[in-house]
């Protein structure tokens, strides 16, 4: 492990953006069809070549007429014109407007030779088939759009850097053009490395240690919605021939390669070594948190960045640093809903001397205001990544955010919505389906305590409580239901586990709930209960269970450790044993609550939780041992 | 034409998004592979079926170790284990760890059976080949991340409606999803009617009256922006039982269809009469101007919207009545860059009785407030669709808008931006190239004339002014160049045109500049200075040019007129005659200056036009005739 490279002498975070400026990621430009244009954006002047309208074209329905004809024509005194004919929309005229006559004529139609306005069908009377009355003088140019007073052939139409929108489809279309000159998208290659990673879809072997590759395609689509194009190159391990080839080749075809994926030194030692010896390597190391792993350099004619492993923390780095030279090169500055300003929900403290890139999570409170707030799981979690909304970034020499102080957030995705509702508390598959009738809800599955100790502290709109509640939190009942729980057992119950009693006395290796979890508390209170019975200690019996202490994160787990066989007994719901075919022994039946902030009931999303819970019956449906209260 | 609808008993606007709402636009869910799912919308809910991680996992490089062995360990007296071996990410363990022993891990390697606990490399040191020197004493599960402790499985991941984004992405990459669910896009069939559209590429016969196709672009591209798919139905003209057919194979093929595209009365009754014959009409004009002719109706299964004619208007109605509709189907709310507010650069009076939708241009000011004015060059102009950046609701009982009145604009497209500067004046092409310097500028090519007034009244940024200004108007003189007038004449100048003089004596056929252009003010000059020499009257002289008043557009239009053979001479520049391949009789030369609103010369825009006129002679370059100064 000697050859590990230390990360000495940090770059500022300034120097990592301009060395990544000082590197070209532009692409060619290139001609796409009209059809695709949007959202392009003009890598050159565009003049009109054409006068729009080509022709002098009617305005009005009405009557084509040499404006002198009309002369002194009122309501009270109409002129009389011989109708010489017609001319329509998309046809050449095949009449002449003589003195002392007049041509029915269509709005766009070409105005006929001899005529210099035209009177609008509401001014005028038939007379007969032949004559027309005009009740209306006309000054020549009347209802007359002359060639090119819309746009005029050698204007200037549409400038350098212009983005493709609807409006500009419509200038370009006016002009006949159906094929624009755009700039190009830079493309960028993404490398991941790591032997562990497997393809969304492929088969995982976890006894291998693989995990699924989450950052190639969370930064492919960051980089598309840059503007950018995203190429997926084949994972590397950390042979160096290997990266080699892969890096080359990636630089060979692309303007941008980003390497991402792994959290193994080794296969970014490998990385660093490539990029030294075959490109140039501008800056090692950043000092901001996460991301001091950073890389920034060229290899052949392309660009290089290296990003951190964690998925939280390649995007974060992605979004600070990379996106913004993606969409310069590509034209498409930052939409002004990538940032958001927020005020900070706690306190937060920081060790000074590097930048901090905080993940936060958004909030709206009941005065309407953002509330931003820390999210902060180690950066490993993959799901901090739906449980932040962007990043905060917080200066070398700031040692601490007070509680309401404003900050900027920006956010993953210019896409990214506020969540209508933020609820914390216990895991529950009523709850989900709840959930599923709530437009853009956030639920952190924490735990009934943790919903309580966090609703006290005023940050959610809601929290949801499972069993008896040991703490008493100001808060609105907006309804709830009952769930019944127990043991969960290999179906058919092979080990005849009768109760609570069995866990104790035989060998069966079980596993339990977290602390927080409203199951856990119920079980607590249950084993207290055969304590008193047998007037023993309830820690007692607490030790004589094999795995009281073997603890997992969802309402499933457990269950899912018997389903595998690692497990004789689980806790949990009869409607979990049910699902998943497993046998079920009862212990009980227990609340579930759904509890508002008092402050915040009118907000819409917590209405909405209301909503749905005055139907809870419909939620609660054919979920096997739940019942609406 | 007494077949003609009359517009009695409009609907307000409220009862036709009403109508709207109420016909179904859904599309269908569909499958598709996660690289394609950015910016959809989940159809349903998505638990996860597998943990995340799937093994229990080291966080750290370091040493699995059994925790119970590190008891007591510190940098002062150092626990010696033995190395059993090594355990790399994306391999299975070949090694337990027994009591007294340790073994190499990386991060995300598999814990190999027997350690419950990881000691980080920087709290070690080998010693020798085989021990390790363990410096810090853990607890069981330390730098260890649990099977499932990211997501478990059976836990709620992610919600029906939630907008895909990379983040998502990322998270469903960790469950190994490769393909998801999404919300249909509703499909949007666009019928254009009028004989007279040609489509973009398509050769243009302006004889016949024809134009180009300008609302089926704009929609169809607002239709994608809006997250549906726009499929375009051949040109339909007048004749009833090609619309029927054509609208009946769109119904049959959309979620909604929509007409538009022409102008003409007598082909918006033949829509009328098929969706009234065929489907249902619900509803037949809006109290809403522009607008008042839209039709809402079904059709077969399809929703039906009838668009107004003029593209401003049409894109209006689209953007306020059915992009919204489409966005609800679609899942995709309105971004909310969709809409600014600003303050009315001008007070606006209305006629009560009609909603009226602004089209309005959008400006910085000084002050880095967002100034609003109209735009009204007629609405059949396309040239407006670009000048104007969205619209402004202003309610059927509003009579008036006062001045700096704040007032919310709907943005034609999320991606609309504010322009860095606002300009109006001379047509010039030195100045079409000077703009290609400024980062998303706009111009108002209006004359100079005009260019001042409104300077004089403190709107734009800046003026360009050509030749003698005629009004004293405070500004700052940005810069400049001089460029070459005269009269262009075909080329080797067939008719010997010498000078002024020849235009006056001789019948020619000329073509001028409209009285807002600053060629047209040096003419105007020169011919003055000739009756002083002649002795007569100004007038008389301008009498005896044949085509005095006949004026065009923009500064090559003459030129353009005498290239095309339809006059002898125009008006023009030296630059404009060498371009385009004519001869030229110079009759001097004038100065064009950028003047600066004095407020705003340090706005970004305008400090960017006043760097390109640093280097003017790059900007003035090759131009013929033209000269920095």
């Amino acid at each position: 492990m000697s050859s590990r490279k230390e990360f000495r002498d940090l770059a500022a975070p300034e120097e990592a953006h301009a060395a990544i400026a000082s590197l070209s990621l532009a692409g060619d430009a290139e001609t796409v069809p009209l059809d695709e244009a949007r959202g392009r954006v003009l890598a050159e002047r565009l003049d009109a070549d054409l006068d729009v309208p080509g022709f002098d074209r009617a305005s009005m329905d009405g009557y084509a007429v040499r404006a002198k004809d009309t002369f002194g024509a009122d309501e009270a005194d109409p002129v009389t014109l011989d109708l010489a004919g017609a001319v329509h929309a998309g046809a050449e005229p095949d009449v002449t407007v003589e003195s002392g006559t007049c041509a029915e004529i269509s709005t766009g139609a070409v105005m006929p030779p001899g005529a210099d306005a035209v009177v609008m069908v509401e001014r005028t009377d038939e007379k007969g088939d032949d004559e027309i009355l005009i009740r209306k003088a006309v000054a020549p140019g009347d209802h007359v759009m002359v060639a090119g007073a819309d746009i005029a052939a050698g204007a200037r139409a549409l400038g350098p850097g212009t983005r493709i929108t609807p409006r500009e489809i419509g200038l370009l279309s006016a002009l006949g053009v159906d094929e624009v000159r755009v700039r190009g998208t830079p493309t960028v290659g993404i490398v991941s490395t790591g032997d562990e990673l497997v393809r969304p879809g492929d088969e995982l072997d976890s006894s291998r240690g693989q995990i699924y590759d989450v950052n190639s395609y969370t930064i492919a689509a960051g980089v598309e919605e840059a503007g950018g194009e995203a190429k997926l190159y084949p994972h590397a391990g950390d042979d160096y021939d290997e990266m080699e080839r892969i890096l080359l080749d990636a630089a060979e075809e692309c303007d941008l390669v980003l390497s991402s994926g792994s959290t193994s030194a080794s296969a970014v030692d490998v990385i660093y070594r490539v990029i030294e010896d075959k490109g140039e390597l501008l800056l090692h190391g950043v000092a901001v948190k996460p991301g001091k792993p950073m890389l920034v350099g060229s290899l052949g004619d392309s660009a290089y960045v290296g990003l951190p492993g964690y998925p939280v923390s390649a995007l974060t780095i992605f979004r600070t640093f990379v996106a913004p030279a993606i969409r310069r090169e590509a034209g498409l500055p930052e939409p002004r809903t990538a940032t958001v300003t927020g005020k900070m929900a706690t306190r937060e403290r920081y060790e000074e001397g590097r930048m901090r890139l905080m993940p936060v999570g958004l909030l709206e409170d009941e005065d309407g205001e953002t509330l931003v707030y820390p999210v902060d799981k180690g950066s490993g979690a993959t799901t901090s990544l739906v449980e932040a909304d962007g990043v905060v970034e917080v200066g070398a020499d700031t040692s601490y955010l007070s509680e309401g102080e404003d900050v900027t957030v920006q956010l993953f995705s210019p896409d990214v919505r506020l969540p209508s509702l933020l609820g914390v508390g216990e895991d529950d598959p009523a709850l989900s389906r709840l959930l599923d009738r709530v437009d853009n809800p956030r639920y952190l599955p924490l735990g009934s305590r943790e919903g309580l100790r966090r609703l006290r502290d005023g940050l959610p709109d809601v929290a949801v409580v499972a069993g008896p509640a040991d703490r008493d939190v100001e808060s609105v009942d907006l309804g709830g239901w009952t769930r019944e729980w127990g043991l969960v057992v290999p179906a058919d119950n092979p080990a005849d586990v009768e109760g609570l009693a069995d866990l104790v006395d035989r060998d069966l290796r079980f596993v339990n709930r977290d602390t927080n979890s409203g199951l856990r508390t119920s079980l607590a209170n249950a084993l207290a209960d055969l304590a008193d019975e047998r007037g023993v200690e309830r820690h007692s019996l607490v030790d004589a269970i094999d795995g009281f202490d073997l603890t997992v994160k969802a309402h499933e787990s457990p269950a899912r450790k018997v389903l595998g066989g690692s497990a004789d007994v689980g806790l949990g719901l009869r409607a979990t044993a049910t699902r998943l075919g497993l046998g079920f022994v009862p212990l009980g039946t227990q609340d579930v609550a759904v509890r508002a902030n008092p402050a915040r009931v009118d907000k819409a999303g917590v209405q909405a939780v209301s909503a749905a819970l005055d139907a809870v019956s419909d939620v609660v449906g054919d979920l096997d041992g739940f019942e609406s209260r």
